[in-house]
């Protein structure tokens, strides 16, 4: 009886995401929603919120899950929201998912002559050669969705392909962005409690279709001891426990300025040996660590750093012993 | 008569800003326009242009010099201006300025009934308690000055107190931000071969001020090796040359996904033996370096850390050999 009543509860879970309708973030909320009932088993229904505080304040109090926007590969982490994570209480990740950023352009079937081009201020700034080419006067609306939704007859609207069907409009054109190979990652969040189990039943999910299962980490680390050589020696004791870095960041502690915290992904769950005795290593020497995700690895690029991918300018090892020029070189990209 | 004509050239000198004017960017184009002519010795004149990007464009060619946005506090470090850096040619910083982030509710003198708040959305984010209490109904502009200068009647308008006398505009109420802390830094640019003699014109300036003379420096590096340990090594040397390190970040090289650089902010000049050494030290072992900024060393806060500090939530020492619920709370603070 008890077990029912349980089940029941959990299958009127609620998928929280910041709205409204028609956003990228709604695209990445109906992933997790397919995620979430293929790898757990649930059907949740979305619902949209206004802040991203709001998101992690309804996972906080048990009312559901929620999904977070945490890094996108041009603009970067989505600060906010890791600080978001760092100060909750009993939230944290189990999941991350990935969407292509890719606009499209929208009329009104009973459009008019076109001269104007509406979306959000990030929208018309990641489609300017399309704005540029097409003569159109840029028009900032609060997000992508209000621009598809109120657009007028003489405009063309920005907005991720799902706003086509939500507010009844045709396609102009498709993937009208300047970048073509935007991406952003969102975290699916639980209560802390829940994390692990709903990590190890995503990752079976993976596992079932012939992937390597394993695992990443994102954990926040606050050296007590400030000074020279305190990241250094964190570092240290990552390598030498073997473990794979994939992102590092400082940040200063919020309302603290001149103290800080370090975010680091790592390839390894935090309940596998090498990364538990790391972690009960720092602590031991007083670093504050705090777990903020655990998610399945998903399979990544890992090329060698070819001298064509380098950023124009700077220096590397060119043998400098023979190098007439190594100091004149070393003035201009070095700034000696 | 050469050197007459030179002079005359130079006083010519522009200071480029993303615009519109009435920017927080403005405000700090002001800033960085006083340090110009107080350490250098040169009335530039501003110029407002419409994308990051053209700003680098105009000092790699030579036109004149570039204000650019760099950290935020709250947001984290603004990463395409980051990455723009570290793809330019011939550009880099030479001063960092710090700019309180403010902003100001204004109205029209000729104003009726108030109802709606206007602002870039960011803005309308920030003030979100004011909007609240007052219960005005936001609406999105494309920028802060842009609302300020097209406010209509029935509107409150929010930006930088300079939109006041900018746009004609009374002063509502000062300061209605959420975060009273909040600060962006931004970089003066140059040419790379004038900054070094930029910084230290800059530096005599701080000097006369009886403050510690002293520098920073903003370093790209890419390891060409990758695999566990590329990191701890290179921060073993900073550790090892007594470098105190202030910020530290990963950022995938741009379009290669799976490749990284490192951008750190350390205390020293690149013309300083210790930095030096460092450079020349990881160049032989096959790492890519590009100095991206030196400036003049500001006073900081270096605080310890405190408990009172710390996120919520967490782990550090609490001698567990002795505590009953070290695994208990592993469990749920580590993810274990």
């Amino acid at each position: 009886m008890n077990r029912s009543t349980n089940t029941s509860e959990v299958q009127q879970a609620t998928l929280y995401y910041l709205g409204p309708q028609g956003t990228f973030t709604q695209e990445a909320a109906v992933q997790g929603q397919t995620i979430i009932s293929e790898a757990i088993g649930i059907e949740c229904e979305l619902k949209a919120v206004e802040r991203a505080k709001t998101i992690v304040d309804c996972v906080e109090q048990g009312h559901g899950w929620g999904v977070l926007a945490w890094e996108n590969n041009v603009e970067g982490t989505v600060v906010p929201n890791m600080d978001a994570l760092v100060d909750a209480r009993k939230v944290a990740g189990f999941c991350k998912l990935s969407l292509d950023i890719v606009f499209d352009a929208f009329v009104r079937p009973d459009h008019a002559e076109l001269t104007e081009i509406r979306a959000h201020a990030h929208g018309l700034a990641q489609c300017s050669g399309f704005i540029h080419k097409h003569q159109l006067r840029p028009v900032a609306a609060s997000s992508n969705a209000a621009a598809c939704r109120d657009l007028a007859i003489n405009q063309v609207g920005l907005g991720p392909s799902i706003c086509g069907p939500l507010y009844g409009l045709d396609t102009l054109q498709e993937a009208v962005q300047d970048f073509q190979a935007a991406h952003t990652d969102f975290l699916l969040l639980a209560q802390r409690d829940q994390v692990k189990e709903l990590v190890q039943k995503c990752a079976s999910r993976i596992r079932s279709e012939n992937r390597l299962p394993a695992f990443e980490s994102v954990i926040a680390f606050i050296p007590l001891q400030t000074g020279a050589g305190v990241l250094a020696n964190l570092l240290d004791r990552v390598r030498d426990a073997g473990l794979n870095m994939t992102s590092f960041m400082s940040r200063p502690i919020k309302g603290h300025d001149g103290t800080y915290s370090f975010i680091m992904t790592v390839d390894a769950a935090p309940w596998e040996a090498e990364l538990k005795r790391l972690i009960v290593d720092v602590i031991d020497r007083g670093v504050w660590v705090k777990t903020l995700a655990v998610f399945p690895r998903t399979p990544r690029a890992n090329p060698p750093v070819d001298q064509w991918m380098l950023p124009v300018g700077g220096m590397t090892d060119t043998g400098h012993g023979t190098d007439d020029n190594f100091s004149g070189r070393a003035r201009k990209e070095l700034l000696w």
